[in-house]
């Protein structure tokens, strides 16, 4: 299965440029530095797979519409590109997803359809069969892993020492296309996935080395949302081939990351975008000097920021 | 009375690149884009200024130490930078600074003294009598202003067709920077002072003429801890010459801009941070296309910031 190189990253960070927030290393303590990508556009680094993904279509495909389906950021990202492009899109979400980011998505002007968990994809594959749609799907595609690769791209440009990477896991598109930046430009760096204990699938797939399968159910146990999703195939073998080890964090690592981050660093921070710092923090002594943790999204319902304060 | 020029503040920017975070313009709407030195090491523009004071001293002097006093964060920027340069600091702090504040400042290896309000100044002046050591004023100094002008560089690279900038005015370090950096490099754009009704000593020199004095419990109503100090000769002769307008805010408005910072930029902001962007709300329709707010901070009790969510 072909991989998501190096030249393909440097391609999407000259196309994403106009939207992207170039988005700064901050000093989280005298080891840890985080990569905001909460202040992306729409709260989080999905922008940038969604954007190069739509910038990649034809004119055709882009006037007959893109639909996507997702756990909530991956939305806002196809709702935002498709509003920067003029192309409309239907976005297929869960029913239990935050209404925080069901309204953020129809606020880019996307129409949105809201269906139990296990529908989303059969449901988005439909739409698409109606329409002439394009499905951009949230990491299974060589251009989301891309997009989503170009913030390893920075992170080496901006500390080009670094020693460990530390970045989510849920489908697996931001740590494949980091991990393949990362270990192009510095081999010696490891990339290391965060999950949480409650949705530990791809640990397990890691270990087992193939694909283990949780059920739905079970993924959907954890806080952090934007974790529930499982790999595909095509990022599997990315983090076969590119990710050093997975670390699992528990729910209560996850409350007290987002508490540090809102008190130490001025980030609002959703539970999913603080697991990276709840793996450094699990056993800050362990890690090198250069450590940097990507905290992958903000967009948090007020009440759950308010409980972690 | 000199003012502060373009050279200084550009010869700043050189001596302040290694530590000061490379903050991006960040989109909250259509029309306004927020400068978020809440970001900063020490959660606030103030390290700018302070940093570029020590940078200047001899060895000599950075051999005696350095003297602070401020309503808080400047304080924690100057403990920032003397740990930065191996620096004796001394800092006193009103004695109802922010617990946090008070605590970060600590964190940094300074000595803290609390006394009331009114005595800051006077303290801080015995301190540099008894040990030799070098006052690091938190607005009334050329180098001070010269750094937080920095800010404005940035916003003028990032934006060049800037038509508006919002900034907080508390001493005027931050806005006589500003002003001096966008008025030299982009004539034509207004730069507008922001100050809470509560607080309001700079709105009302500006009218006057003249520097007009506010009873420093007058000031000490607004919630915005970090704007009750006025400004001195220097910066009032900043403002005159740079400021085009100073806009009011309610206590309310402030509250009402830290949440949509919350929530749309996922940035934790202290009051003080939010005024800017307080302004911006209070006559959205007014402002052109292409304004920028900075919000200056981000050091705020998590009680206070839960209260506002």
């Amino acid at each position: 299965m072909g991989l998501v190189t190096l030249a393909d990253i440097r391609a999407a960070a000259a196309l994403i440029a106009p939207v992207v927030v170039r988005t700064p290393l901050l000093r989280f303590d005298d080891r840890l530095s985080v990569k905001p990508e909460n202040l992306q556009p729409v709260g989080a680094f999905k922008i940038r797979g969604a954007y190069h993904a739509l910038a990649r279509l034809s004119d055709e495909a882009r006037a007959r519409g893109v639909v996507a389906y997702s756990s909530g950021n991956h939305a806002q990202a196809v709702a935002f590109a498709a509003h920067a492009f003029g192309v409309p899109a239907v976005i297929v979400l869960p029913e239990n997803a935050p209404a925080v980011k069901v309204a953020a998505t129809r606020s880019w002007g996307a129409a949105v359809e809201l269906v139990p968990m296990a529908e989303r994809e059969s449901r988005a594959h439909e739409l698409v069969a109606e329409r002439g749609a394009t499905l951009i799907p949230p990491f299974d595609h060589p251009d989301v892993i891309a997009g989503q690769g170009t913030v390893g791209l920075e992170v080496v440009a901006d500390q080009p020492d670094v020693e460990v990477v530390l970045a989510p896991v849920s489908g697996g598109g931001l740590i494949s296309g980091v991990a393949a930046a990362v270990k192009a430009l510095r081999p010696s760096a490891r990339v290391v996935g965060v999950e949480p204990e409650l949705a530990a699938d791809a640990a397990a797939s890691l270990r087992a080395g193939e694909l283990v399968r949780w059920p739905a159910a079970d993924r959907e146990r954890t806080l952090a949302d934007g974790l529930r999703a499982e790999p595909s195939e095509l990022t599997f073998a990315h983090l076969r081939a590119h990710v050093d080890e997975i670390v699992t964090v528990s729910e209560e690592e996850i409350g007290a990351a987002m508490r540090r981050l809102v008190r130490d660093t001025r980030l609002v921070v959703e539970p999913s975008g603080a697991v990276a710092v709840a793996a450094y923090l699990r056993r800050a002594a362990e890690w090198p000097a250069r450590t940097v943790a990507v905290v992958s999204g903000g967009n948090v319902d007020p009440e759950v920021l308010a409980r972690v304060l």
